[in-house]
């Protein structure tokens, strides 16, 4: 059934960063919007209308996460980077099972919703359980097989097995198109140059999206670096930027790598929280945007972050910008929140979700505005309305979500899926792992 | 009426920060703590119990914030600092009235309280009006008469008048000793020497705290540099050090400036959020607390921040630090959380807040852990817990606050003070300055 949005203030995230006053959002049958815009110039229309009183925005997208990893959330994250890695998280996953990777992935998705995320881009194991977790709470992500190379397993049956689920299920399956098929190649360090060839074969065959991890710490990648010059180079030897590709982190790169991305139309995923609670170094960021190289922001997973709140990195990317560059202006509120809005759409590839446009789909979010965060009130400049969005409120006032017309969160909490129920599946699994 | 406040999870703040399991508080009559310990431990009581469900911590000390721009909230903060504070602030602060600084700080004081945080240190403008307003929200504030030298007003007089005010009221008074009064004189580009060195003698003569701002950007204070090789020094040479002083920013130091703090006992306010959404720099936290030196977390004035949330400076303390030292070990959750409770006391010269012991004032906060965030449970490792608390769940889940053993804010809203009134004050005081 066809419905209609209003609200006093509706951000269509159209590449200007409009703010609408007294608006409306029209939304067919089949979950996407045919009308976003002034209520004054709306279509005639006899559809019911949900009256809203804050803030209404796109859903936003994490670019990049593990979400299941909401499971190990906390445990040993005062180790450094490499100790943090071989004594607490590998013999932690090793034990992983695919019904924790469940349970951790409802939990992630649930936090997402509430936080105003509707899309994430995910890798990790188990990916067939996560596809179930996220059709279960209603939200939307891009996720598909993980290819690694490790002792015990075969990255060429990996591959395989990626290809073979996207050509059974089709490249986007499921209600409002929720998931969308991918391959999840870890990154240059963990996986042979051949690969990487063969990886982007399979996805460029299909029209698929490629994630990968580049350029994350100063000391990884040396092999590569040593061998290609860089690692962007290297995936463009393997004709892997070719195809769609997202590139997370890429945060050690030069301008060569950066001019590379630019050409080659790569996303990227910046992840600045992460980067910064493992001392991973200032992402280019300024840089990349200047190049028109696509930018979207993850969270990274919650064992690194830690937690799946996009809002804090998008306070972030804009605070280590600003340092980095000495620049206050080096990126505005306004900028930050497109990131992680349409920017993550487009660094994914996506022009179906990430602002409220005829066509996409009605992904949007309510956020409460009575509250601190707004007490100049609704009736101020665009420019203080948006500070006080981003800087101010953040996810603490997120009241409503929808995903595909669908209402997944009603205020504050999820409509599909009990919370107390995911947070003690997911506690009984992370006590499992703990042993 | 004595009392005694159980949890399953009690964080007393102690320097080691220890995790007490099923402990419990005792507050007695005149709102101090009489004892913090293990139940299993604790004298006998026949006092009334609160039995709480999450986790109990000492209040936050906000270190440095200037909390009536909460009516300014957003105003041209993408602007650089400059331009900002000459197009944006300044015009409109001339404009504020007593009545304004009482909207702004009352509305300043309950978002603060409803983020946990219970005592703050405050630099403003009529500042009897903010005395006022932090006695009707019921939370704890250190503050005094400005000094600042302006075309329009006598330095002289002011100091006089922050002299005149402790001699009548005290240094300390109201209900639960609320107010601490102090002298807020503004930073050595803002004032002659003859200032600071008169500043400094009516301080110690009264046993008062002096606020000051200093190196806060590295383009101020360029005359006082040239002439006194930086601003410690010359806040010495006037014998300002030689009393009670809390620096506030404490950014562009040297090896000299750090070891003459830690000599003189100088307390720094590190305000991270500031500091990068400014772009003024990397304080050198590690440094300092490598010194010795008090520091303390401050939100800084929340036109500029834009909110106040000290928990986000809690993350951003050792998310900077990591950064800038390319060391993720550098500052642990631990030792952030520590800042802003112990070490925000500290910083201050109280010995009688920011810690669950014996003698000190009952400022606490519950924390409801029935949230994303603790989804692990509470059985997890005392490491994990506070991590879980430090990264993910922060001010999200603050559910009750007592300040001198009052509860001050029930299930999340303030109990004194009704806050749709305090925001439509304050929304009436802010249109009203816009103009
Ligand atoms: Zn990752
Ligand atoms: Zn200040």
């Amino acid at each position: 059934m066809s419905r209609r949005f209003r609200a006093p203030v509706v951000l269509p995230c159209d590449p200007a960063c409009s703010v609408l006053r007294d608006a409306v959002v029209d939304v067919a049958d089949d979950g996407r919007i045919t009308y976003c815009g002034p209520r004054a110039a709306a279509p005639d229309s006899a559809a019911p209308v949900t009256e809203l009183t804050g803030i209404l925005l796109p859903g936003l997208v994490n670019a990049h996460a593990h979400s299941p990893m909401t499971l190990l959330r906390g445990m040993g994250g005062d180790l450094p980077l490499v100790r943090w890695l071989n004594e607490i998280i590998w013999p932690l996953e090793a034990n992983l099972r695919a019904e924790d990777v469940r349970a951790g992935m409802v939990l992630g998705s649930l936090e997402m919703l509430r936080h105003g995320v509707t899309t994430s881009a995910e890798m990790y194991f188990h990916a067939e359980e996560m596809a179930d977790a996220v059709l279960s709470t209603g939200a939307r992500a891009v996720l598909g097989g993980p290819i690694i190379d490790l002792p015990n397993v075969d990255w060429r049956a990996m591959i395989d097995a990626a290809a073979r689920w996207i050509d059974a299920d089709g490249l986007r399956f499921g209600p409002g198109e929720r998931i969308e098929l991918s391959f999840a190649a870890h990154s240059a360090y963990m996986l042979p140059p051949e690969a990487l060839r063969l990886t982007g074969e399979a996805a460029r065959e299909r029209g698929a999206l490629v994630q990968i991890h580049v350029a994350e710490a100063a000391d990884e990648d040396q092999r590569q670096r040593a061998e290609h010059g860089s690692v962007p180079r290297l995936l463009d030897k393997m004709g892997l930027l070719d195809g769609r590709v997202l590139a997370a982190h890429a945060v050690h790169l030069s301008d060569e790598d950066i001019a590379l991305f630019a050409a080659r139309g790569v996303g990227v995923a910046h992840c600045p929280g992460s980067n910064a609670k493992l001392a991973s170094g200032f992402a280019r960021l300024t840089d990349l945007r200047a190049a028109k190289v696509p930018v979207g922001l993850g969270t990274d997973g919650p064992a690194s972050n830690d937690d799946l709140d996009l809002w804090e990195e998008v306070q972030l990317s804009a605070l280590l910008a600003r340092l980095s560059t000495k620049d206050s202006t080096a990126v505005r509120a306004v900028d930050a929140l497109l990131m992680a809005t349409r920017g993550g759409a487009e660094a994914l590839g996506r022009d179906d979700i990430g602002a409220l446009e005829p066509g996409r789909w009605a992904d949007f979010v309510h956020i409460d505005t009575d509250d601190f965060a707004f007490a100049a009130g609704l009736d101020v400049s665009d420019e203080q309305l948006l500070a006080n969005l981003v800087w101010a409120s953040g996810s603490r006032r997120v009241r409503d979500v929808w995903v595909a017309g669908e209402k997944v969160i009603a205020d504050g909490e999820p409509v599909r899926v009990e919370r107390a129920k995911a947070q003690e599946a997911a506690r009984e699994a992370a006590a499992r792992l703990r042993g």
